[in-house]
């Protein structure tokens, strides 16, 4: 029953003997996501990512905890490209891009993400992967991008970079998981205009 | 069964006949924030409630369509104080103080506000009381003091204020449920300084 549909991932089956475990791992992790993707969390069980992956339910007990932890390392591993930063050299351009590649990935994919969320305010492991395996990995990606900036001047050195991805995509999750109000361009390249120009109407004053 | 813990409401049972509708909501209410600020939300039953409020289990029924909502209500019944704004006639001092009174108020109960989103991901009626009895109208008290405050000429007219309360309560919520990092002082500082001074070095550019 663990390999039934194989014609998913013919190019990992390499005519006899085991396959490698990284073959073994991926293949695993892009079924794990299909199902998240497009049926939600719950059909994401070891029965059904075994039998779409091709492997053995017994490797996936093996390597990973629970289906929700492996639903959330899928879902790291297929949108890391979205959440990956490009850099041109000039951030409030890059942010900019950033949010509305990430405002278009939630339209479709919004769901998925306030599942997940829910799931591991009641699962304290879930909660840890969820953080680990998803939260942290993509603010390092953004965190990395603002390092760039503020080393190149573009940002002031005495900020914390952390506040400034929570007053970006914070706010974005705030949004859709507690308010279910959709992700749209002008609401993210406002975020980014209040901080890169002051919400404040005079000439900028520090207080510091 | 459902009269049992009579002593802690005496104020409210005026000798005979029935008690006002709006007392006996007052009471449930009361009971209901207790049990879930103090023992959780999977502690939030109709019978539970009934017992320590000293009203009927019908009643509830009659008037909440389920215990979570009924603790949702309670919750922001709880906190509404919590999170009203003063008006000093000084945004940037109150929205600090407001935030560092949030900051205390969830480190005592950051746990419950976790369950509470958590348990809406999976239950589209929670999901509406949360955003309806719970977020926007904590929301409402933000938007109130800061559109004073745009009126006022000390922040932009062309600013939509929920970009600035999501960047201020949004990326609280964020660090607390996503991350489970805790909230101090100086992250909530560092959130207002970035939005009155600009996060950029040089003297204030306007890109628009």
């Amino acid at each position: 029953m663990a390999q039934a549909k194989e014609q998913r991932t013919p190019k990992l089956k390499p005519g006899r003997g085991r396959r490698r475990a990284e073959d073994v791992r991926q293949a695993t992790l892009e079924a794990a996501a299909e199902l998240l993707l497009f049926e939600g969390l719950s059909k994401v069980t070891f029965d059904k990512v075994a039998a779409r992956a091709g492997v053995s339910k017994m490797t996936l007990y093996k390597w990973w905890p629970s289906p929700g932890i492996l639903a959330l390392q899928a879902y790291f591993d297929a949108v890391e490209q979205v959440f990956a930063f490009p850099d041109t050299g000039d951030i409030r351009a890059d942010l900019t891009n950033q949010l509305h590649s990430f405002t278009a990935f939630m339209k479709k994919h919004g769901s998925v993400i306030r599942e997940l969320v829910g799931a591991a305010q009641s699962d304290p492991d879930l909660a840890s992967a969820l953080a680990e395996d998803y939260a942290r990995p993509r603010r390092r990606l953004a965190i990395d991008r603002l390092r760039i900036a503020q080393e190149a001047g573009q940002i002031r050195g005495d900020i914390d970079l952390i506040t400034i991805e929570s007053q970006l995509f914070g706010a974005c999750y705030h949004r859709l998981i507690i308010f279910h109000e959709p992700l749209t361009a002008d609401f993210t390249d406002g975020l980014v205009a209040n901080l890169f120009e002051s919400i404040t109407p005079t000439k900028r004053r520090r207080s510091g």
